[in-house]
Formats: structure tokens, C-alpha cells, sequence
């Protein structure tokens, strides 16, 4: 069904007409509009977002001619940022993990059922241990060391082993990125914190949710940028916690959190439904 | 702020070319969208909904004016069904109670604080209980004795102190309304069940999903039709129950949910977000 | 039912025997036990924890006559901090409140029903907005003034009003007590805080959770200490936020999960569900 | 840690003593007590439940010595239905699954972490499809085609490969059971229903459901009995629909919905944390 479908994802000032000179323009060129989401932001001036499905059957031209009217006559009047991409192409994604593979399993397997609709090209660890089991699910697996004394080489080989993706998961990923290969991906990193941000960002978040006593725990996932856990926050989950719950119940808990929380940030990223603005996101979920 | 908006609601056969001629038409008169919904239902003929908010400042025209040429233009070419309203304008509610106040107070207490966008301009009762509570939220009680025999009086005696109300709320009315009387506010009585329906429709629901020995159990608010705990269904909560609920817990925690799905569907209702279509609802909330 | 229940609530150094000690005595004086609850704490030396309910028809002795046998026969052997008392005793409940009235609200409306098990013998607040809502309720209402200058005269006469209250509940008093305030009631105050504690702290939370683009905000019961929102936390709720929430979206969402928290927590305090331990609560809930 | 525990689990009829007379035995014989967990049901005469967890250390002979003095000294005085049984030996457990993977997956993916304290034996089919998946998480499995006509062979054929198991789950098994086959495994075979039972039982629950309109969807962990999709329910789960979602969408949902419920179903019985009584469980979770 969706092979035939095309997303259309906008941000520009907010004014006027938008609306109108979109939908003149998709029909006039015979798109057939089946999902339209907008959001119109409450600060001064505003920034409106959109995002459009449209069936391409009907279209007077392929898709990717589309590209350049709709951008002198639509996109630079209203100085939109937007991207225009067909469903049938899919995203290609790289799986950084280290020993935990709850998050990296989690996203293989509905890959696999045909739930997330991407291409995992590669998984990436510190650690070998998760080679078979990646394997086993038909993934190339590359074994890359790294730490802080060796980081750049690490990331310099893990660049050239990724080639061309789109986007790059931190599934458990215990290793820090540098601040130049956080650049070359903007929007584009997505990590799984186990805590529900802002509350215990850092190292150990469970023991420190265990230590404050919280009645609800939960897993962030979230669009990595410089500082540490705290870039655009895309999806959380939450699990109710008592005082019967140690550490461990807390990890195994939080764990089914960190994997509901992580499927959906990536699902959603997949089909163009985020628009970072700011340090926030526009899900159209 | 809402003082300036207005709703615009459609459902139409699906097919080209409507958000085209609805977002130009708005943007020709002036309106500025500041919120857009859309849906179109995957049976075949499809069905088109639409909700639209727009500033009304800008417009050329008053708001009353549009619906003329708003109905030649793009109205009658796409077949729709719709509505124009300013949001400025509050629907009369009437609430239909017995002896149980859960309901009732919840909106009311709402309606008081300005959450619920409405005019509640009456609360009818068979028992006469409820009166001072009502009244001391400053809105007028009738008492109308009901049961089976004298229904017809009843219900007309209801209509009758109920005016021109635009949207009738049974908060556990525990009576059962006559179909002439159903027929006359069509998707425009809302009642809520004490139970996560279908399952344990019909009398003692509590005590029916105690018997069944549920985990959770829920609460449901759905428009009423001729067909008992039938109706499109508009919003649902559920809460978790243990061996350790006994019916009497059940029931109390029941109040909870229903609060909450009632004054949910009351307030989606009453902000013109809920489309009935066949036996189900398209919610944009 | 419940006049004729009695509640036994315990702390005390973990070690072997202490359930045969309780069982035991309780038992020998025609004690028949309905609930019981118990959890020992991870940490070493342990600490053990229970709750018991039990019948008190079948008692050979009034209850009160059962306190000095129990603290030679059990509670002094084990070292424990305990309670015993008869369900139909209810505990005096002060509410403070500023301006807002969801909280005080919801808490007057379950005790008008009966579904909190308590007498609410005060409502008292620095502002006299709330006067008529308290008394229509058959609640005494108090307005003190208050503000860091008039303190400690403003607690005085507070304390005058209370007399003699075994829990003390802000429902949103946006002042802040005095350490000797506090320490005059050692885990008998309950204050909701309107975020999901650690996170946004301090002033204006739902500001802050908008700012910081969460996708869950919360609200927290918690028993008050000296340092500001950092007391045992005794329950937590959360609603799914999305980009389309604005600040006073977030507010109105945030009642409804005030109401919850504190609800709970105040019934589960008047029922003898909770123990303190360190900075975190044992909630046999 | 959890090797050197037992779990007692009780049924009986209600009356005075039995907490006393069991914590007097094991305090008598060394255990030391570290979880107990009861309940009363409130029919007349009442039930009584309980489980409890001792550590074995201090036992003063080993633990399956215990069991015929205390059948002696308390079983049989109180009428007791009871267990004892080490944590450290392993339940062992077959899956029977059809074509879908997600149930089974779960389980075994839990099970390998070491989050189900369990011994998967085995994994049989009526479909060759998982036989990969199976084998290489280290499963053995069987293929043993079924239908109604050949039932009895190939349920035969299943007894003899799965052998002395303890607990049968259907992970999404689509072939009815015979009434023989069901009475071998009384409380022992647990099945996951792809709805909120009593809601939707039968066929295409899904579908159901997409047509009815509801607006939460869920799913259920049972113990199957005669009556199909009417047994004991253990575990129940719910996750928000709207008009948005296809009979697509709420499969995909389901599918996660399913894995949870199912898993923690498996897990409480494994650590004998359920007791049947009735149509219904208590489940000490």
C-alpha cells in the first residue's frame, strides 16, 4: 500500500495561504492528499509545520520532477525548510550498541516482521558479544573498540563502515560521541536514555530513582546533541514502581520502557513525522 | 483568547481537491487557519473529515455572512455535511441525573472553573437529592419524577424545562430514555457507561466484571442511540483491578474513570471535535 | 464493615520470628486477621515493615487494653516502632490552601461521600477566595494571611485553628513553612507538587516541562520535610503531553493529576497504608 | 540470590490461626521469612491465600524433609491446599505457536537474559515457519502439523515430545485443544487472547474491535479451560485507539500489547505468584 505514497514534511514562518498554495499546488499536479497534520506554534512570530501524505498514482509527473516547481512557487515564497520523499524509499539505518541488546533486538525484530520501515544496514559495537545474535537476524555486524583515549579513530572507522545513513540509533550505546560526529548527523542521532528526562540524566539513572524513591519510572528517547541527554526529547515511557521494586526490578522493568520508548522514536523518525524546532519536536504520531 | 476563532466542521465523499478548495476559499476571505485535522476513512467509497480553527479577525466579512457563499462555493460541489460556528458561542447543556453525583459535579465543577467550554443551563433528576449541590453552583434543578409508566409525561415535561438545549449529558441517569425522545437530539446525547464496553453492557456492571474477575476494568462515554449501551463510542478509561477489589472498590474507582471519560467526550463535544459517522466516531482531539 | 477493624502498623530491625511473634499474640487474644502486609527493606542490617488488619470482635479485651501486653510481649523483644488503632477512629485532616481549588476540592468531595476515611475538621488559607466553595461543604473555613514577613505569627494562629490535627494537607498553599512548622508534624504533612518529582522542582513546573518539550508530565504526593520538594514521595501520576499542549494545556492536565496523586495518598495515610523509611515511603496500598 | 529461597503457597478455608500456626512452623525450623502475601476472599465461607518466600540457610534439615511434618502439623489441621517448592529448581515449559513469532519471541528473549526463571524445553508447531528462529536462540523444535480432523494423533504426538512439562503456553497457537488434553494440564496451560476479554472472545478479535469503534484496545493471559477464551484471566493490558487506526494498526499495537501480558503471565507463574479459585486468580505479583 505504501509503496505508492508519498510525505511531504514543512516548517516556515507562519502567515497566511500556506494551506491554500499547498494543497493548489498537489492538486494541480494530480496528488490525491490522504494525511495532512499541522501545527501552528504559540510563540512570536510563529512557526507553522505540516506534514502531507499524498497518493503519487494520479501524479502528471514522476515524483522528484515535483521538486523543483513546488520550490520556486511554494517553498521560497514562504521560506520553508521541507523535504519531499517518496514512502518507498527507505531510510538507512546504523545500530550502535554496546553489551545490552535489548534495545538493538527490539528494533531488528520489528524490522524483520516489517513493523519499521527502514533499512538496518549495519550495527556497530564496543563489544563483540552481540555479534551472533545480530547475525542470526541477517545484519552485518562490525566490532569497533573504542574509549575516550582512541575516540576519534573509533569514530573515524565506524564513519567509513556506515557509509551513506540516514540515521544513526544509540541503543545502549555506552561510549560518549564527539561533538564533530554529533555535527554531521543533526536531527539525525537518536539515543535511548533509561530515565524519564530530565530527571537523572547521567550515569545510573535507576540507582538514582531507586535512592529517591520515585512511584513511576521510565525511558526517554531523544535526539542527541551536545550536551549530554539533553537534546529534543521525541517519546517517553513510564512504569509504576513500588517500594518491593530493587535496582534489578527497576532494569528489567525499565528495560520493556527503554524498548517501547526507543520502536517508536525510530518508527516515527522513518516515516518523516518529527520536525525538530528549537530543543523541542513536532511529532505527528 | 477562543473569542476569535471559529470552527469549521466537514464530512464529505472523498476525493480530490477539497482541502484545495477549503483552504482557498478561507484564505480569499481572510481567515487565518490556526489549526487543521483531517481524516479520510479506508472504505471504499472513503469518507473526508475535517476540522478547521480559524482567526476571525481578518475576515472580510461577518462570520454569518460566509455561510452563503462558503455553502454555494464549496459546500454543495463536494457534497458535504458541515458546520460554522464561532467558538465565542457556547452550547446549552441540560444533565440528566439520579441519585449519583460523580458525573454531575465533575462538570459542573469544570464548567465553574472555565474548563468546560459550554453553558450549563440545567440539571434535571428523577430523585430529588441533588438539589442543593446543583444549586449551589449556581444552576437550576428540576425535579421530574420518571419511571416506566409515566414516562411520556416525564420526557415531555423534561423537554419542556430543557428548552433549546444543544446537547443532553445522562451522568448515570438511570433511566431508559424513550426512542422519540432519543430521536430528537441525534449524536447529541451523551451517556456514560460503567464499564469498558461492549464488555458488561446492560444492568450491574461492577459486579458483572467482578465476576468475571477482570484485571481492569473501565468506563465509557458514547452517544446515545436507540440501541441500549450501543452507540458510537467517544472515549473510554480504564483503571487496573487486583483480587483485592471488592465490587464496592470496584465502584469506586469506576467513579474515577467515569469522571474522566465523561467530562472528556462532554468537552470534546462541546468544542465541535467529534464527527459520528455509521455506528462510530472520528475524534480530533 | 470497617468499624469493626483494627490496624496494626510496624517497623522494626529485620530478623526470624517476627510474623510468629505478631501472629501469636494476636491470635491468643481472639484477634482474626483480614490483611496483612509486609516487605523488609535490601539494605543491611534490614528493616521489616508490616501492616495487619484484623477483626476485633472476637477480642478477649478491649482494644486499647491490648497496647501495654503487645508493647512487653512483642514490641519491646523486636525493637519496633509501632501503631495500633481501631478504623473507626477518624483522623483530624487541617487543609491549607491559596487560591486553587481542585485539589481541596477533590479531597471535600470524596470525604462527602464517604470514600476518604477521615474527618476534615479545617480548611484554612491565605486568601479568602475559597470561603463560600469550603463552607457549602459543611467544612470551617479560616483565612490567615500570610506571607515570609508575618510568618511565624500567621503559623501561630494556624496552629491555634488546627488544635490537635493528626494530618495537615496542602492543597496547592503556595507558602512556604516554617522548619519548626515542620518538625511539628514529622511525616504528617502531605503537599502535591505539580510535576513528576525530581523533575521541575521550585517554581512554576508546568512552565518548565513546556520549556524543556517533555512528552509526559506529572504531579507527586509527598510527605513534607525541610528541604523544599524533596520529601518521601509517596505517589506520582502522569498524562501524555504532545507539541500541541501549551502551558495552561498543561495546567488544566496537571489538575486532573493533582487530584489523583493527593487523593490517594491522603486516603492511604488516613487508612495507616504508609511507613517512612529514610527518605522513601513502604506503601501497602 | 534467589537460589536459596522457597516458596510456600496456601489455599484454605478461612479462620483464626493460620498465619500463626505456619510462621510458628518455619520460625521453628529455621526459615527466615522474607515475603508474605495473603488474602481473604470475601465470599462466605471465605477462602484464605497466601504465598510466602523463606530463605533456606538456617533451615535445620533440608527443605523436602520439611514437607511431611508440616502436611502433618498444619496442612492437614487447616484443610489446606498447598506447594513448597526450592526457587532454584526450574519450572519446565513448552510453547505451542502457529505461524506469528511475537508471543514466543518474547518469552524466549526473556528467558535468555535470565528475566523468566524458567526451563524452556521445548517449542512445538503446527507451521515449520519459526523453526530458525527457534533453534537459534538454543530451543529445540518440533514440527507437528494439526487440525481438527487429526487432533488426537498429533496431540499425542505433541504429550510424548514435550514430555514431563509443567506449564504449556499458547503463544498465539491458532488450533483449539481437545477437552482430554486441556484436563491433563489443569491450571497449566496458559494462553494469550488477542483482546480485553470478555470483550471480543472468538474470531478476528481485532477486527472486532475496528468495527465496534472502541477507543481502547487490549489484550489477555489466561489459564484455558473447556469453555474457549473463558478461563481464569491472569493478566490483562490496554493501549489508546483512535479513528486513525486500521484493523493494521491495532494488530501491530496488539502484538506488543500480547507480549506484555503473555510475559508477565508466564513469569507470576513460574514463581508461583497464582492461585486459582474459581473462575478467577489471585495473583501475588
Amino acid at each position: 500500500m505504501s509503496h505508492r505514497l508519498a510525505v511531504l514534511l514543512i516548517r516556515c514562518p507562519d502567515r497566511p495561504g500556506i494551506v491554500a498554495a499547498i494543497s493548489r499546488f498537489l492538486y494541480t499536479h494530480g496528488a490525491n492528499i490522504t494525511d495532512l497534520d499541522q501545527h501552528s506554534s504559540d510563540d512570536a512570530p510563529g512557526t507553522y509545520f505540516m506534514r502531507l501524505e499524498f497518493q503519487t498514482e494520479g501524479l502528471d509527473q514522476p515524483l522528484e520532477d515535483l521538486r523543483p516547481p513546488f520550490a520556486e512557487e511554494v517553498g521560497r515564497p514562504f521560506s520553508m525548510d521541507w523535504t519531499l520523499r517518496s514512502m518507498a524509499e527507505r531510510k538507512r539505518v546504523a545500530i550502535l550498541v554496546s553489551r545490552q541488546d535489548h534495545g538493538m533486538l527490539e528494533l531488528l525484530w520489528e524490522w524483520r516482521r516489517g513493523d519499521l520501515p527502514c533499512q538496518v544496514s549495519i550495527v556497530v559495537s564496543n563489544h563483540p558479544d552481540l555479534r551472533s545474535a545480530t547475525e542470526a537476524l541477517g545484519v552485518p555486524f562490525h566490532h569497533v573498540p573504542n574509549s575516550r583515549e582512541i575516540r576519534a579513530a573509533a569514530e573515524a572507522r565506524m564513519l567509513e563502515l556506515m557509509g551513506n545513513v540516514d540515521l544513526v540509533v544509540l541503543a545502549r550505546y555506552m561510549q560518549v560521541l564527539s561533538p564533530e560526529f554529533v555535527r554531521r548527523f543533526p536531527s539525525r542521532i537518536i539515543n535511548v536514555h533509561h530515565s524519564f528526562l530530565p530527571a537523572f540524566a547521567g550515569a545510573d539513572p535507576y540507582r538514582q530513582a531507586y535512592d529517591r524513591g520515585v512511584k513511576i519510572v521510565g525511558a526517554t528517547a531523544h535526539y542527541v546533541t551536545a550536551e549530554l541527554d539533553a537534546g529534543p526529547i521525541i517519546e517517553q515511557d513510564v512504569g509504576r514502581a513500588t517500594h518491593r521494586h530493587d535496582v534489578e526490578d527497576l532494569k528489567r522493568m525499565g528495560r520493556e520502557l527503554e524498548r517501547r520508548a526507543l520502536a517508536r522514536a525510530v518508527r516515527w523518525h522513518c516515516q518523516d513525522r518529527i520536525i525538530v524546532h528549537g530543543n523541542k519536536t513536532v511529532v505527528f504520531a
